[in-house]
């Protein structure tokens, strides 16, 4: 057991402001061996959590005083940006031989940050064995169950015991994969037969056969399956790990719960930030990265908020008549977008989690249209009243709650018909909806509150 | 192993139209055995969703009749809203043979769905024993590791080797709990000592005393740590389960990952919903609920988009004279309203991922201060160019350029600090987040356009 008396606690998001100060002076003084050692020491998770809350430059010099000395756990807990970062700086001696101790799903990960020429540089370095096999994995599609997987997990022949099975591992000890939940069963052709869970291992007798006890795989996941199906199942079945196979049925990888708990955090992320208009973002992001990933989608608005003025322009002549409008009209706009986003939130969110598949979809749409009637019926009786006694006018009144009404029924629909047509096109459906359900929103806001004012008013 | 050939297949969320008539048939026909023997060969969460695929009249048939014989593994896979239901339908002794066969965390689950005094009456019928630790795990508060924790896990003394170890768990065998990774080791107080992961276990000789390859718990849960910093540690240290102690350090029990990757779910669709102003949302809510969760908003959203009137009310003569004030005003509001939101989602995603610890925060400001200066230069030169050519007037190209900036900046500080400060007050920075920002947004948006166009323009 290491001793873990004199390191910082582990709590979350908290570094020591001593420990750091430390750290720090040992990067300073160049302490190499205080440094290798009280990281080593740490768990790998918390070394890369203070290495991140250092001023970038002094991780930069961290980076290069440990070179090969930089625990490779610690390199691939280092958040995308830094990990890139120190992955540049180091030799590719370093980098070669952190590939090596790495499990092949993280030390993919590793050589995609790589140039391409530098990459090919470092794979010569590596045994062929290890060479063709991160190769293969660089192989398949970027998000893929291929990609993601790690080609290191444990597999045993059918007609083989419990107790066969567990002298197997005692003998390869150390080069068993450092993390596994199941034992896999295969066939002679290497195709995957059945999984033994450890706990189900460790109960049973050891002359009972593993093909006694195997289970049927719960989900069959192969390379090319979409990481986004994979995080599914994963939460559908409560898996911890779950095996991967090539087309012909072959067992070739194992994928674990906490690459998948990353990715659904990651798609969580994405669907907030872009119902948002934000392409990506990250808490070390740059003012330029941060510019980059919203100008485009302001730059978009620019062009859909015009949209709204123009609708505005055709009612210039009663808007001069009767300036109330102009006060009233941002209300219906505020209101109905507000509606419009409720509905969007919903339907990307149940889009997300599978609730919107063919009966559901439908039940869904007339659910929105009613209760988008029932809000637009109370809350443009309230924006109504209010106008009616602000202006003592009651046609006002009259016109600002008709509009109201109709443009909480076009909002509900459109919050949850635009985020389905995407989907339906293939498209993300959390992306450009919020543009598409604004403008569509703000046109019919304008449009019907000046519309009917012209009709009803002048 | 079970015959899955005649099973339909565990495609996630597409169920198999026929067998989904075969299902309806078999209530309708009452066909108990058929539906007891079909539900049971099913993996539970297949099972669940082929029930709720159902029309809910039909949910509820098939849930009378099969009543004890409804696996309480399927019961547990439902949606809160049809467990509830069938909670509810189920006779006491089913329910009570259900909170019987299925682990600690999932009963109290079931439990939490029951008035009071059903409630007593059920854990009446129960083991004294069973009896106790529900109680126990009910006076739990929610939402804690004690209310989430199973109260089943594999514990043994320091001085066991592990041959010992793996004799005594094939001599309880179905004692054991159906799922566990880990083995934990303790003292004669029942104090936690260290963990010994399954896979460890498996690769050291009979003779290793456990002492010696136990492992620091990485973290240590206590009956009162809250969910979400829960999950937040297995997504950190890539947990499989971790152990839970009171606060003398006695063991009481493990958690598991697959809850947590459920409560990452619910505080991410929180997140997102509550961004959009909807307090909760779930795919089988009636037009009642979608109502409820929306309408508080709408309300409250009401009342500040009369703010924003009241202002543009005050320049009600500048309208009077510029009509293309009016034409405009939305533009600026839009602008800065997406602005805003930008800020906001991306600082919200920041906090619930623990990135806006002290000095993180302070460059957060600073860098959104920039963006915001950058993106408000560009899109404010943008929309002051256009607004000069429509309406050929230099000025109010200038005005509304610099209303815009002045919008940017208020916007992007706003999406910022406005969540920022709801954390540092303990409140939900997601929650009310949105309202404040947008109508500060559009106050300022409207303020700031009549205001300089009332100096410069009349």
């Amino acid at each position: 057991m290491t001793d873990t008396s004199t390191l910082p606690p582990a709590e979350p998001g908290q570094i020591d402001p001593v420990f750091l100060e430390d750290l720090a002076d040992a990067i300073d003084e160049r302490d190499i061996r205080w440094l290798a050692r009280t990281l080593g020491r740490m768990h790998p998770a918390d070394a890369a959590d203070a290495l991140e809350a250092l001023p970038y430059d002094t991780f930069e010099e961290a980076v290069e005083l440990l070179g090969k000395d930089l625990p490779p756990d610690i390199l691939i807990e280092l958040r995308d940006s830094y990990r890139e970062g120190a992955v540049e700086m180091l030799p590719d001696q370093a980098v070669a031989q952190a590939l090596d101790e790495l499990d092949s799903d993280d030390a993919t990960t590793i050589l995609e940050d790589l140039e391409d020429d530098r990459r090919e540089r470092i794979l010569e370095d590596l045994a062929p064995v290890d060479r063709a096999e991160l190769q293969r994995s660089l192989a398949y599609e970027e998000e893929t169950a291929g990609r993601l997987m790690q080609t290191e997990f444990v597999a045993v022949p059918e007609f083989w015991t419990v107790g066969q099975t567990i002298d197997h591992a005692r003998d390869i000890g150390e080069d068993l994969p450092e993390v596994f939940y199941d034992i896999y069963v295969i066939d002679p052709a290497h195709r995957l037969l059945g999984i033994v869970p450890l706990a189900n291992l460790l109960r049973q007798p050891r002359e009972t056969p593993l093909e006694d006890i195997m289970a049927e795989p719960t989900m069959t996941l192969n390379t090319s399956s979409d990481q986004e199906d994979v995080a599914f199942q994963f939460q559908k079945y409560s898996l911890a790990s779950a095996p991967v196979t090539d087309d012909a049925g072959r067992l070739v990888g194992m994928i674990t719960v906490d690459d998948m708990v990353d990715v659904m955090q990651s798609e969580h992320s994405e669907d907030l930030l872009a119902l948002s208009n934000v392409s990506s973002a990250d808490a070390s992001d740059t003012v330029f990265e941060t510019v980059k990933a919203r100008l485009p989608w302001l730059a978009i608005n620019l062009f859909t908020a015009f949209i709204a003025s123009a609708i505005i322009s055709v009612f210039e002549g009663a808007i001069e008549q009767v300036v109330a409008l102009a006060i009233l009209m941002p209300v219906v706009a505020a209101l109905g977008g507000n509606a419009g986003s409720q509905g969007l939130a919903v339907a990307v969110r149940a889009i997300a989690s599978r609730q919107m598949d063919g009966d559901a979809a439908r039940r869904a749409v007339l659910r929105e249209f009613l209760a988008a009637s029932f809000n637009g019926l109370l809350i443009g009786a309230g924006v109504g009243l209010i106008a009616m006694f602000w202006f003592g006018d009651t046609g006002l009144g009259l016109v600002i709650a008709v509009a109201m009404f109709g443009t909480f029924l076009w909002a509900g629909l459109s919050g949850i018909l635009v985020p389905l047509g995407l989907k339906r096109l293939g498209a993300d459906p959390a992306v450009a909806s919020s543009v598409f359900v604004l403008t569509l929103t703000d046109v019919m806001a304008f449009f019907s509150f000046l519309g009917l004012a012209t009709l009803v008013l002048l």
